[in-house]
């Protein structure tokens, strides 16, 4: 025997497949899992199954979401005139972190990259415009991430929505709230000096 | 909602338990299983229930198999007369990768500790003294790791073993083939001189 036995094998390849995760991350995985109780294996495994049973996307937004709509866009307390599109849910949840936004999401599942094949069809843009139709949306604020996939989706999405007559926002880019200017980069300095405001 | 839907929000939260996986480590799989095929999802569970079902001790060297006893400890080709101590499975893998080590090996499954509580009783050093009484083996290469744990273990064990007239050795510390000696550290080069041989 060169290996492991079969069955961790097996565990090992599936574990490999996750981002993140490499042989050696893997086999670390494998290993702590054989030595403790069976019942944490079973959990986890169920966990899995479950995650993957119950949570879908919201028709609404595209969220994850375990029921549909989903919790921010059947929440009769939050805003419906602003919506923040963003790349992931992952990015909703940093949002929602502020306790700030009161307004709904819309989950672009990515960003325009043509490079990767993603092009505007790949991403959650049909049911954006089906969204600003009844007129409702004030405003959308484009937070995608600040490099050069985020910008050219906020571009595209400022081009296709601005002639429907609703306002459209860029998150401010910056200096890091607690950091120092003497770490920041060139463009992110430039950035910052462009979007000052008087105090 | 000011967070993930619940059964996504259990799923990170098994995720985490596993070594190595922080919250953002455990977010990112799960939202990469999310957005992935419902099958991969299923083959990963019933890769980790299998593994913990099918894989277990050997009861001859604790070593992790589908067999017992393992797949080296049953095969007749090997020399049964040299026994390879090791902390963790693992580590016999690594030896066995040199594909030039033809001896059993034993598993400890820990090294001496009395700083986390693991002294002789937690390790699996009553399954080696059996099995050093029928007097088949002449030597036993420690090769527990070259740290504090390891070195106490080596020495607990020639104490404990010499008497019972078995050569104990220890695998070498010194540089590593294709470092250089401008990197290695002093306790690292002192072990090299220490155990230079004539050429």
């Amino acid at each position: 025997m060169k290996d492991f036995p079969q069955p961790l094998a097996d565990l090992i390849d599936e574990l490999k497949r996750l981002p993140g995760i490499g042989q050696k991350s893997a086999q670390r995985i494998a290993f702590h899992l054989e030595r403790g109780p069976r019942e944490d294996v079973e959990r986890l495994a169920r966990a899995l199954i479950e995650a993957k049973e119950r949570v879908h996307l919201c028709s609404v937004c595209n969220n994850l979401a375990d029921r549909d709509p989903c919790a921010y866009c059947s929440d009769p307390g939050r805003d419906p005139s602003v919506v923040c599109v963003v790349e992931t849910p992952y990015n909703a949840i940093s949002i929602e972190k502020t306790r700030e936004f009161h307004g709904l999401y819309h989950v672009l599942h990515g960003s325009l990259s043509p490079l990767q094949g993603i092009g505007p069809e790949q991403l959650k843009l049909k049911s954006l415009i089906d969204r600003l139709k009844d007129g409702k949306i004030r405003e959308l604020i484009v937070a995608t991430n600040p490099n050069v996939e985020g910008e050219a989706t906020a571009v595209y999405l400022s081009k296709l929505i601005k002639p429907l007559g609703v306002k459209v926002t860029r998150i401010a880019m910056g200096i890091p709230v607690g950091s120092e200017l003497e770490f920041a980069d060139e463009v992110t300095m430039l950035k910052a000096i462009e979007g000052r405001r008087e105090i």
